[in-house]
Formats: C-alpha cells, sequence, structure tokens
C-alpha cells in the first residue's frame, strides 16, 4: 500500500459503521432468522480480511463469497466462520471445498451429481447449498431440474443439504411485480424439495417484509453503507470516505480549456485544483465534468475529463486556505455519499465500492480485534 | 493470482505484440527523437514489470510513472532505466527521487523552488523535467510562469533540465484545433527557455507528423494495442486477449428475466451461458445488455445487467459443443478488441485496460526477458 506522503488519496473505511449497519439489518430479521455477511469481491472493496474479521467480532458467523479462492482467502483469516461460495464447484475443486470446510453454492444438476459423487466416494454427507433460480436466469436450478429433484429423491443422498436458496432480482424497487413472483416460485419450489434451511433476501429484500425473510438473509451492500431502499432516505451508516490531496492548484487568467478533448473551457479567473485520483484507480470516467468533490461543505465540480491518474476540479468558490497544495478534497464523504457518487457516474453504489483501486492509502477505524495474516 | 482452474477467466498478455508496437512507433518517429514507454498505472493494467521489462528487451531506455511509488517499484525491476514521475514531487520527497535516480516532472514553481533548493542543499544537479502547461489545465506550468523563468533565470540555476515537455489534450483528433495551438504554445515557451530537450507528442501526437515528435516521444495507450488514430484502420498489434470460462449454460424454455433489474426478457427457447466476470473485475457495468462476446467468430450479446461477479450471455446461436461448460468466450479479442469494448461501454480503451481485474489467471506470452524481483 502507498504510504500517505506517496498517496493521491486517503481512503478511510469505518469498520464500526460496518458492524452497526450489520446490527441493523439483524435487528430487522424476523426472530428465526440469522443474518450472514456477503464478502465477495475483496469485501466490496473494502478488503476482506479486515471486513470479515469486524464482521465475526460483531457476531456473524455466515459468510457468503463468489469464487474459491476468495474462500480459501477467508478461510485462512477466520477459521471457525461457516463459509458458502457463490460459484459454487469448478470441475475438479470437491476436494478443495471439502478440505477447506467451504459450502459450494451448487447451481445445476451437473454440479449436485459431482458433490454427491464426491461425497458418496468419501463416505461423508458434506454440506453444500442448493440454488433455485426464481427469475436470474444467472445462476440455480431451473424449474424444470427442481422437478427433477423433487421426482427423484436420489440425488440429493448423500448430500447435507444447509440451504435452499434463491435470489432476487429487484429486491430494491419494492412495488416491482417480480418480487412477489420470486417469492411465489420460490415456496412452490420449497414445497416441492426435502426440509432443509431457508435463505433468500439480500439486502433490500430484507426490508421486504418476514415474508422475504426466511432462516438466513444474506445483505452485502447495505452493510458497506448503500442505501438498501433507493425510494427512502438511507437507513445504513456511511463505512467510506475517500479524501483526494490536492496536488497542484492553477491559476487560470485567460480563457483556456480543461483536460483531454478539451470539453471544458474556462472563460474567466478560475482556480483549478489538480487531484492524483483517475479512472486506473476506479474512479470512474463516466464522472467527466459530472461528479464532484466537497471541501468543507462546499461543492467543488469535476471540470473536464477525468484522466487516468488525475482529475481537476474548479475551486474558484473556495477560500485559498482550503484550497490550497495538500488540502483534502472529499471525493466519497459526508456530502456525497456512494449513492450519490454513483448516480453522478451513472452507475450503482457497488462498482464504485468494487473499483476502489489499490493506489489509495487505506487507513481503518473503529476496528476492536486484529486480523489474521 | 487465481490458479487456471479456479479463475473465471484468462488474461493473456502478449509481450512480443506490446514490443512490436514500440518498434512502430519508434520508427515512425524523426530521427532525432527517441522513443520512452509510459507504464504507469501498473503499465495500463498489464503489470508494470513484465511490460517494462520487455520494453527495455526492446531497446526503451526511458520510462514514465504517475506516481512515485510506481516508480519505486519500476526502479527494482530496472536498475538502469531512466525513470521519469509525472505527478512529480511530492512535499518532502526529494530526497527519494535523488536515492533512487528518478526524474521529477516539475509541473509548477513550488516544485522548481524545491528542487532547486534541494540540489544546492547537495551541491549536485539533480535532473528533472519542466512541465508547461499549453491547454490541459492540470498539471504544468501556466505561461506567466514560464514568463517568470524566462525573465529569472536564478530559478532553473543548479537544476539539470533533462526536458521541457507539454502534453497534448486532442491528439487523437488530428483537425482539432488545439493541436496547432498547443504546438504554438510550446514553441513560443521553447524560444523563452533556455536550451534542452524537448519532448511533446504521446501516442497520437506521433501520428501528426514530424514537427510535433521534438527529441522524445511519450506513447502509452498505443504500446498496448489501443488506436492511436480512431479515425483510421488501427496500426497496432492487439496485445490483450480476456477469456472467460462458461461457468454454467441456462436453458431457458419458458418466458423469463434475465439479471438485476430484470432488463431483458426471454420469450423463446434460449440458452443463457453464466461467465464468472463481473464490474468487480473491472468488466464495466456500462457494458449491460450492450457488450459482447465471441465464440468462434459468433458474436453472443450480454444480455441483462453485467452483475458484480457474472455476466450472461445469449449464446443461443453457438453450437452446443462450443457454448458448453468450460467453453471459451473472448470478451476481448481479435473480434472484438479493446477499443471495441470501449466504445460498447461509452469509454475509451484505457479505462477497459487499467480496470483489468486482479480476479482473472494472468499469462504473458512472447517475452524473453526475465522479470527480476
Amino acid at each position: 500500500m502507498p504510504k500517505l506522503e506517496h498517496s493521491g488519496a486517503i481512503l478511510t473505511i469505518d469498520l464500526a459503521a460496518l458492524c452497526a449497519n450489520w446490527r441493523l439489518l439483524r435487528d430487522r430479521l424476523d426472530g428465526r432468522a440469522e443474518c450472514a455477511g456477503v464478502v465477495k469481491a475483496d469485501g466490496y472493496g473494502l478488503g476482506a480480511k479486515k471486513v470479515a474479521t469486524a464482521l465475526y467480532g460483531a457476531g456473524c458467523r455466515v459468510f457468503f463469497v463468489a469464487h474459491l479462492d476468495e474462500a480459501l482467502s477467508l478461510r485462512a483469516t477466520l477459521p471457525e466462520a461457516e463459509i458458502h461460495v457463490l460459484n459454487g464447484l469448478m470441475p475438479g475443486s470437491a476436494p478443495e471445498f471439502a478440505e477447506n470446510r467451504l459450502v459450494p453454492v451448487l447451481n445445476d444438476l451437473v454440479a449436485i451429481e459431482a458433490w454427491r459423487d464426491f461425497c458418496t466416494a468419501q463416505n461423508q454427507a458434506y454440506p453444500a447449498d442448493i440454488h433455485i433460480d426464481t427469475g436470474m436466469a444467472r445462476l440455480g436450478l431451473p424449474p424444470s431440474e427442481v422437478a427433477v429433484l423433487a421426482d427423484q429423491p436420489h440425488w440429493l443422498e448423500g448430500i447435507s443439504v444447509v440451504n435452499f436458496m434463491s435470489h432476487l432480482a429487484c429486491a430494491d424497487e419494492p412495488d416491482h411485480p417480480l418480487n412477489g413472483e420470486q417469492l411465489a416460485h420460490f415456496r412452490a419450489a420449497l414445497a416441492m424439495l426435502p426440509e432443509g434451511g431457508r435463505s433468500f433476501a439480500n439486502s433490500s429484500g430484507i426490508f421486504l417484509g418476514a415474508d422475504y425473510h426466511f432462516d438466513l438473509a444474506r445483505p452485502g451492500i447495505a452493510l458497506y453503507g448503500g442505501n438498501p431502499t433507493p425510494a427512502q432516505p438511507n437507513p445504513m451508516a456511511q463505512v467510506v470516505r475517500l479524501q483526494g490531496k490536492i496536488h497542484q492548484v492553477r491559476n487560470v487568467d485567460t480563457p483556456w480549456t480543461v483536460g483531454y478533448g478539451a470539453t471544458h473551457n474556462v472563460t474567466g479567473p478560475t482556480r483549478i485544483a489538480t487531484i492524483a485520483v483517475g479512472y486506473a484507480d476506479g474512479f470512474l470516467r463516466s464522472l467527466s465534468n459530472s461528479g464532484c468533490g466537497y471541501i468543507g461543505g462546499v461543492r467543488v465540480p469535476i471540470v473536464g475529463r477525468v484522466s487516468m491518474d488525475l482529475i481537476t476540479l474548479d475551486v474558484s468558490s473556495v477560500p485559498h486556505s482550503q484550497s490550497a497544495p495538500g488540502c483534502l478534497v472529499d471525493l466519497i464523504g459526508p456530502n456525497n455519499p456512494v449513492d450519490d457518487v454513483a448516480e453522478a457516474a451513472g452507475t450503482i453504489g457497488y462498482e464504485i465500492l468494487t473499483g476502489l483501486g489499490g493506489r489509495y492509502h487505506r487507513v481503518y477505524v473503529g476496528g476492536t480485534t486484529s486480523v489474521r495474516a
């Protein structure tokens, strides 16, 4: 990680806010339901080891990742946690799952057969989740394959099913008809299948009500401060702050163009601050002439295009003492939380978070437990 | 790096193509001009150590990076190279530049003064570049500060100026009037300043003609296969291939929605292939319902939204044998080079390259030299 003095920006990650978010989500759940933590994509860009360790300290015991390698890394950090792998088995990977006590999400009959054969050969009923597709057409068993499981119980013999699960496509839109349709599909599938745990709700799904909670919720984005109820005020605490350091201030006193493609023109006296953050840091190029920073509550717009390693902001409205080289500008902060930055970029907070780059100096605050290895 | 078996995609980087591109650019230059290599942002996402080592083997001796930490890493790899740091000095960093024989690009009078004072105190004329802003308003001296240098020669006394340099804003648009204006600004500044090397052209600038070549060109994107002449066929060889592995194929036989927000609807029999690549891998979310892959020359469109860890492609038009789990799909390749992927995403190839994520299995081909440390 770059040293503070060398870095163009400081990324502060508030682990206490993360844990408060997990507790808020857990407390929203129907009493029977457990609350997991989704820490795929390196903990939504915030560092899976730090994030998962903090969540474990807060009481979270069940974690979901996407890739086997993410699970192997997490296992080294949390020897006792229950770790599920959403992408499930890759050919030949069953032994690594078993050796590391990882729970594969089985997404089709091929994977179910492979896991069952492995369990049979090892003479041990290893745990797995069964993923039922109710409206994503992405991963999971379609209705025809659910019917196969229902008609031919031998498919699941020898497997210890932890959860039958599905995934919501539109939970952030409470009025979307697909929510109810997916719930109906899921219930219909469950009615055909043997007893087992049931997992359905993502972050937004938790806010759709107790019907969606079942036995295990799997929040991701809301843990990290994204709003699970976009039509309502955000109930989550902000976890991320990104502060760019002003590297140079260019006093423009003659008409001049700013940045690539000369997309911004300065006509009168203007102060342009340059910060060493660019799209190579995951600060999306679609923020060109659209995003902003904040200095002490004052909005400073990004002018010109975002470059690979630099952005330029019009700081004319800020006193010189607060916009000199070395001063900090909130690129993500109290006045411009992740979701607002995403909106200016034409995307969602998830992409802003997972893009947070490796050239930032990272500071973790609010943590109480140490991180292994 | 993820093992091949665990990874959702294989990123192949052709170092021979990279070196061929460098030679092509060098050979386009006016005979007096030297050709550097820009390897900032981890070699445009392709791995600065591997990229710089290959370029050094091809004869490149001068390299540009953005951040001091990138330069320190590159110095460990290439002990003899001439390494320039575009972002220049940070407060207090002069000794690290000198100790590691790094050339700072001095972007304003404050930095010039700091470097001069350091040189004076050390009683040694350390090398530096002087950056003149001719139309970016980003980094570099405005005309008023160039006038100061011209009027008061003591500013540069004690500094060994390697290059007076500037940077083009619109070189990829040969007819843009700013090109000629920037050239005129640069020449006017040079006429006021002492003798020294002169560096102006980026990749596209090399194709604007010999007037733009001066003593040192600094190509970046064209080395990596981006088209420096967007209005003409691309003269550069492709360096990058990204092959996604089909993880699951979902046979949809009833009307069904695909992905988050249910933005794609399947009405007839359709085969949807899921690949474990998503925006957390830098595969931009703006490729939702817009980008495509290729299987054996057949275009397979991305349907539905790009998720964090997954994409879904309609592979109905491809024979089953070529679109089964484990089959490879070109996400960047001969039929869909970087610039085409960028266009589908509404951005430029630079952002596609620098976003290439850490969960891909990387393979370097065409290299002839080993990489240090």
